[in-house]
């Protein structure tokens, strides 16, 4: 296959860099692909797994000769990295980043890119608990949705990115920037925002209670420790950054919850099952649409 | 293996039931099981999918001849059902029931017990989003903890039904009624019921936002929508039947809830790594406890 891109740089080599770095390699395997990252250890990690074609100490070395470079960084780091590396960039590079809240990135880096450059937002839906360098698998993308934003770019700007992502296996989608927040504040952000919760509830329990809570955990309780075991400052970030769109959900929830809550108290048995009844025809719609099993 | 009761009956064919029934006549495969519905789709259900030895019409002619009666229905059908079978008992017979919820069933069951009988409370800490006699299987139970209540009982009696559950493959543990109820509280029904008021949440958004919600959902959400499709009927009953400690249990959910909103909404960055960073832990204790990989 004909690589949309000689030439990408990579910026943050966690679970998204690493992965992106093994699916260009495997599927587009004479791309040229600059790492970076700022931790030493990480580029060291890194190094030893050999993973891209380098693994530059300097941002700037990194993305200099890249027709693309994409910002796998936590999204309360996305100014930074873009400032370091905007004088860097050649004339007509197009950045990207992964970031999981839109609006915010979309506000902290726009003013940074050079009027020569290009920045297409995207957010690959892709992702498991596991954070660094060795959490990287080539598949990670597959059949998984990238959601492309436009932000006024050239299309044929973004056709290319999308090329790109879809030789990778994703599904590539539009979407509009205050809508994506939106839906992934309730998709992702704040199912993570109660994992997080109630397993930290259970952390503050007395110690012999809690450790049966391991024990017994897997009714239930293990799923959700799943979902809180994802990387501590990706996730700070992700609710500082999209705190509108998820306080907004978050009360809809309260709400919902206070009301079962109330019929429990009140035993208000056809409330509950009701409720319970809706919720199942949801899972149906989702097994429909092929996105489980 | 000899089994250890020559004759059971299991009265509901659910997912536990059918399970039950499966797994004995796997391992046990002497033992002869009766079975029993109210409802008549569900033992049709289970004759053509061969269930059992034979499948009543009669409660009464069910349990006649067995020596442990498994009570297999939802919480807030075992009295009635009890009620049912008490009379049809032989002398010595051991009742048990799969409830998840015990100060109620021991509540409910107990002044039903004739006095030449004996009823060990117990609960499988196994189950699955799908319900009905098509949704079991054999191997349900295997290396899954099966909570005894001793309640009194003789040593003799229940070790015998411990070693009819270990032949099955569970882990049988022993547990007090209110401890129980406390570790359920938040092992289990807590996490059924915030993942049915999320899902719930997003059944109320407005249609094409619930559409993308639904499309889009692999990020997070899929999770809580697999738990929120279990068995409406049967965690009507726990919650209304373990109010108490549920309740408990939601009350410290949602102070912490409402300290993590006040942190996104005042952007203490710290307090949310802080959290994040101790919930990582319970997650390894899980996975070193061998719980989950």
């Amino acid at each position: 296959m004909t690589q949309p891109y000689n030439h990408i740089a990579i910026i943050g080599i966690g679970l998204i860099g690493s992965s992106l770095a093994l699916a260009t390699k495997r599927i587009l395997p004479d791309t040229h692909i600059s790492l970076y990252d700022h931790a030493d250890d990480v580029r060291a990690e890194a190094g030893q797994l050999g993973l891209g074609t380098e693994i530059h100490d300097q941002i700037s070395t990194a993305v200099s000769n890249a027709e693309l470079v994409v910002l796998a960084v936590p999204v309360g780091a996305m100014a930074e990295v873009m400032a370091e590396l905007a004088d860097s960039l050649k004339p007509d590079t197009v950045i990207t980043d992964t970031g999981s809240t839109k609006r915010s990135v979309i506000k902290d880096i726009s003013p940074l890119v050079p009027d020569d450059c290009h920045f297409i937002p995207s957010h690959p839906l892709a992702g498991t608990e596991f954070s660094g360098p060795a959490s990287g698998f080539a598949t990670l993308f597959e059949k998984r949705y990238w959601l492309i934003l436009p932000n006024g770019n050239e299309q044929i700007k973004i056709d290319r990115l999308a090329g790109y992502l879809g030789a990778l296996g994703a599904m590539v989608e539009f979407m509009d920037t205050e809508y994506h927040d939106r839906v992934l504040a309730i998709t992702s952000h704040l199912p993570h925002l109660i994992a997080y919760t109630i397993v930290g509830t259970a952390v503050d329990l007395e110690t012999q209670l809690k450790e049966d809570v391991i024990k017994y955990s897997a009714s239930g309780f293990r799923d959700f420790t799943r979902i809180a075991a994802s990387d501590p400052t990706m996730w700070r970030d992700v609710f500082i950054n999209n705190d509108e769109a998820v306080l907004e959900m978050l009360q809809r929830f309260t709400e919902d919850l206070s009301y079962l809550q109330r019929a429990i108290r009140w035993k208000e048995k056809d409330k509950l099952f009701e409720l319970f009844t809706r919720t199942r025809d949801i899972r149906r719609s989702i097994i429909d649409m092929g996105q489980d099993s």
